[in-house]
């Protein structure tokens, strides 16, 4: 069998990886049809976590570092992996992660809030390549093209999910710094040639501190910007000041897992000035304890468990004092009182803001109603869409997904593009003076006066996926013969080196027929929503962040979630990647398995990757069985939709599991209806006959265990044994997909 | 002296009026020093009503038509008007200078409501001819061309107006039809060649009823469109129901005074939900007693009169009742208890909403504070860009008059154009059917099914006022060396027409160098605001109703008023019309003259527009004095502003006279200062020298008169000899004048 002929299933955290215990096997059933092995691949936080400590483990717990081995293989043309989502992991979640780890006997190391020794400083250093957003920029070797599939989109406007209704007299909106953040700074340089360039401070006294020292491409773009701490924090309580007047509530919303630097250290600001009487008060109290605010004020809770009850109360009763003099927020969960403040990770704003757009521009108050807010967004790059947006949804009132157009995007992403790859350049000052890019001659590329606690951070672009990004999108243009707009602000130092290049390349590309323009953010999502209530399409081009926010954005709109994507990366060698359900890796979905044992997370994504995974292998490695099997998957999918067999998000009606076995069913039906190929057909028709008769007692089986909780034996590592025996429980079912290898 | 060699200075309505009789003497002063006459003319509401009535009127009370001969002059190359703000009078101003000439002892008809007899028929449809805007259509034989003058931009970025401070909370919005109005069922044709229309209404039974004929042009754009009663009273209904929901003040902005003969009739519409209760009570009784909502809820107070007080007081008390189950309303008059729907003539969208926005988007509610409001605009045509300006402000701040940029206006306005031409053309349906326009061969070029109560109407584009609209447009981003944009919406029928003849006509012109671009009203507005921001210019090339509006809303945020603007109509016969403060004619003006003596009307428009005129008469006549009057006019503008010499609003400080002092004064100073006319320098130097060294004298005896209240003989036409008296006190000032023609 040829190395072609493999597919990886990456194997990750939370409902994504209990729905694979239950469609995996089917998948492999079938693809062993065509002669197609299935494997998978480890990348879960659990084993990304137990991979960077091999070394330190015993012999029998050891595990080889799938991450490592997937990164090499996507940059080859044998790659085909279907990527499903993982978690980007807080500090709070990485704790977690690791007690659970070492409880089940792994021996792993405490991450080290403060690290001292040397043991320590590596632990640390190893951890930080675990958190945030750590997986998907090592395999993304290739741009993003994702759009809506035609039967996903004719679903939708058929059954139309839900949208708030908007009011004209609607009063949130979203707001932003204007002047002092990343934008108001941006610097940006084209390199002419390949070089070498420091990235230095010079402190008060002349003193120069190498920061980093990095190795830039010929045609590479790298820039440079800083954020004002003294500015975000004067913004943040002029937000709260403004809140407690208009009486509207108050809600952060940033990134703090993918922009796992720079973002944690906003989110901390905000903690900070929200309860600034607090820690202005137990300032030095805070500082022995160990009290983060960029892991939210949680960290306060925590840590202050090490005092004596009485002084507890005490800090506990000061907290409570704030909230009289602050403005109401936001809640992630206003039974158990959990706010936006909580921890980092609960509120991502590529998240939160299509949901809150949704909602009639609301999100819930303490009282566990709906209510306008302020969603406040530091970075004015990004913010001022969503402004865009709030405002067209006051004037227009809310999309309707029954007639709505669709937004497609075609990305930027390959090889850690723009602030996605800026983790390891990004600083936090510790004293004023200047931070400088210079190249090896000494020559100052780009230079910012800074003061200390201000967040610096440079940026790479390289040449290679710029040059492919646009070629990406010339060709969807002409596959979806739809309009795509350039998003290239020219107000935006970057955006115009990038501009620059895209007109170079473009050349490269037959246009004609093609409607391709480039427009600055406000303007092309004003015209990409005023064509979208049209029942218009609009190809969005986008660099790295847009393209994560708008693939949440419009699909949220048009489909009622991002998890219903076809979302394809075309890797630079070659290869292809197929990304999955980029709705995220769903906590809550877990929550009510344990406890009730039903599994909302909805496979779509993955069947949508599957077929297109399938058919590029069938192309790739003239395996027409293998090209077979994907056209039958999307047919199979459609019906699915069709048929309403997806999840339920209640306990007691057809879960994740019910719609793997529809999905096993009507994939064997059009196997066994079809002429193209008589084996397959013999192969499949006894199987579609057997579910067929059986799929009562089936979707009894599957709904007999549910209303009960379960132990899958682990949160962040559950045990493979018993999270399957709780993920396939239909002994008939599985002894159908028994048969068909057998 | 050639017929070039004058200038014709309207004599007006309320304060411009009032200004005239005190800024006159000084300007016929020192235009004889160039032999130039200025001559009025008496195009006053009142004077219009005599002319109107001369036939009717005793021998000595006969005036001449001046209306009619200054529009015959105006189609010649020797037009040179100074044309001042008159009143458009809605019918209780009618009726009010109709009852106040009547007690003058002039025998003019009373204004019949429900005309009878042939005479109450013929007074009515002479009446017809003085209501709305009766002056400017038949003046404006070409088209317009608005800016702020430099010396006025500079001053208002050096002495920046008021602000109010927006909040991004605000719950203000305008709100408008969506579907059902005008802008929805607008068709639009061009004539391929001249020829004959009909109008007609062709009912349920097949019955023609011939409403209009029409001699249509080669090339004339001919556009109809109707707004359904039906939708219209939802709209306002549902928009009642919302502010009650809301909590935010309801407000009807329309143009009843312009569009006099449609937007009363949506007036009435809204009056009459507003008082649903009361109108279907009363129906019967209030037909009888002729109550007109179109009127206003006035009309029904007025009509009341006759009947006994108990039942006046039930009515009163069931008008009352509506308040308690309807929004707050916008008031005019908080103290007197007067609302927006009082009269129709209160509340001028043009004029109300940019004093709206200007105010954080607030109204005065009926508590005298300032609050967030529902701007109520039918037509959705217009009303979005009123949307877009408030999302705008809500997003980025209010403008901010020391840094923005200028959005100078070149409109399509001559011979009646687009929708301000319409009302000979407008219908209110009587009976469901077929609305038509029909060639004399029987084609139909466009047809409507209408419904009673429909408001149906047909709007005349002239080919040549294109033609010449498209060659301003051009000479003017030429002269000023600035972007333009034709303001044209795709989606509108007739700017659909009109960008077919705009792009034929461009062609005719050298382009080279220019920025000259189309774009809807939306795409217009947001381009042009973002511009103005950051301080550039973007000229506005729009059509009639834009152009009125637009000149008020940029002007009043870059100015503060829209008076200070340069406003200048190029014949296209070749003469010129000036055109002075487009901010109407200010009745509150006149109430404080008479009350206290003081009259803080300013006169800069005129100043701008003679000083213009006088460099035109100068060119066209070759004679170098007046050119120089025009530029030492100019000069001494500059330094009133510089000066700070314009009228105070407050009694007691300088007025509208004092800074008529102060404009002689600099002007015979630049004059005498000057080396070009030694006869010139000759005359004026006396009176520099007189005037300055009475300065303290003059100013004493303008500002001893103030505080007490005035009696000078009429509202619309007061006592020309007791007006002077009032608006000359200063004997030393008036001789001083005197003395320069003696």
């Amino acid at each position: 069998m040829s190395t072609r002929s493999k597919i990886i299933y990456t194997f990750t955290d939370e409902a994504p990886a209990l729905a694979t215990y239950s469609l995996l096997p089917i998948v492999e059933a079938f693809a062993a049809s065509a002669g197609i092995a299935v494997e998978t691949r480890d990348i879960s936080l659990a084993g990304r976590i137990l991979a960077s400590f091999a070394d330190q483990l015993d012999a029998d717990k050891q595990t080889e570092d799938d991450l490592a081995k997937l990164a090499d293989l996507a940059t080859t043309p044998d790659a085909n992996i279907i990527k499903l989502p993982n978690i980007s992991a807080s500090v709070p979640q990485l704790k977690g992660a690791i007690a659970e780890l070492q409880a089940q006997g792994y021996n792993v190391p405490d991450f080290p809030e403060d690290p001292q020794s040397d043991a320590e400083k590596e632990a640390r250093a190893r951890y930080a390549k675990v958190l945030g957003s750590a997986v998907n920029p090592v395999l993304r070797e290739g741009n993003s093209d994702r759009r809506a599939p035609a039967a996903v989109k004719a679903y939708a406007r058929k059954h139309p999910h839900s949208m708030g209704k908007w009011s004209m007299a609607s009063q949130s909106h979203a707001d932003y710094m204007r002047g002092g953040d990343f934008f108001s700074s941006e610097q940006s340089i084209t390199m002419p040639q390949a070089g070498e360039v420091r990235i230095e401070f010079v402190g008060k006294d002349g003193q120069v501190e190498v920061k980093k020292q990095l190795a830039l491409q010929e045609g590479e773009v790298f820039d440079s910007m800083y954020m004002s701490c003294r500015k975000l924090r004067d913004f943040f309580e002029k937000t709260l000041q403004d809140c407690k007047e208009t009486g509207v509530m108050w809600s952060l919303h940033v990134k703090a897992t993918m922009m796992k630097v720079s973002h944690p250290i906003v989110f901390g600001h905000a903690v900070s000035v929200y309860y600034k009487d607090v820690f202005d008060k137990y300032g030095e109290l805070f500082k022995e304890l160990g009290v983060n605010p960029n892991n939210g004020i949680s960290s306060v809770y925590d840590k202050i468990k090490a005092l004596p009850a009485s002084q507890q109360e005490e800090i506990l009763q000061d907290i409570h004092a704030c909230y009289s003099g602050r403005p109401e927020m936001a809640m992630v969960d206003s039974v158990k009182g959990i706010t936006n403040l909580h921890i980092p990770s609960d509120v991502i704003v590529d998240a939160s803001m299509p949901a809150m757009i949704r909602s009639s521009g609301q999100m819930w108050g303490k009282d566990g109603k709906l209510k306008d807010a302020k969603a406040v967004m530091p970075e004015s790059t990004y913010a001022r869409i969503y402004q865009e947006m709030i405002n067209f949804c006051k004037t227009n009132g809310a999309f309707d997904p029954t007639t709505m157009g669709s937004v497609p995007n075609v990305g930027l992403m390959a090889q850690k593009a723009e602030e996605y790859g800026s983790h390891d350049k990004t600083f936090e000052m510790t004293a004023d003076g200047t931070m400088r890019v210079v190249l090896a001659d000494g020559t100052v590329l780009m230079q910012h006066q800074v003061e200390a606690g201000d967040i610096w951070r440079a940026c790479q672009t390289k040449d290679a996926p710029i040059r492919d990004w646009v070629k990406l999108a010339v060709t969807r243009a002409r596959q979806s013969n739809t309009p795509a707009i350039f998003w290239l602000d020219p107000e935006r130092a970057h955006d115009r080196e990038l501009q620059k290049k895209v007109e170079t390349y473009l050349q490269e590309h037959d246009l004609s027929g093609l409607d391709i323009r480039m427009m600055g953010y406000n303007e092309a999502i004003r015209v990409s929503m005023e064509r979208l209530i049209r029942g218009q399409d609009t190809i969005s081009v986008t660099g790295n962040v847009l393209r994560d926010y708008l693939t949440d954005l419009f699909p949220i709109m048009e489909l009622g979630t991002s998890a219903k994507m076809l979302s394809i990366v075309p890797l630079m060698a070659g290869g292809g990647m197929y990304e999955t359900g980029a709705g995220g890796s769903a906590p809550k979905h877990v929550q009510q398995l344990i406890e009730e044992n039903h599994l909302r997370w909805d496979s779509l994504g993955e069947f949508l990757a599957l077929a297109v995974s399938l058919e590029e292998t069938g192309i790739k490695t003239d395996n027409p069985k293998a090209k077979l099997l994907g056209k039958t998957l999307d047919a199979a999918t459609g019906k699915l939709l069709d048929n309403d067999k997806s999840p339920s998000r209640k306990t007691g009606e057809l879960d994740n599991r019910g719609s793997h076995f529809y999905l096993a069913l009507y994939w064997a039906q059009e196997l066994a209806a079809q002429n193209e190929d008589a084996e397959l057909q013999a192969q499949f028709a006894p199987l579609a006959k057997t579910l067929a008769d059986n799929e009562e007692s089936i979707v009894a089986e599957l709904a007999a265990v549910q209303g009960q909780p379960v132990d899958i034996g682990g949160y962040y590592r559950s045990n493979p044994q018993l999270t399957s025996q709780v993920m396939r429980p239909s002994p008939t079912f599985n002894g159908a997909i028994a048969a068909l290898t057998a």
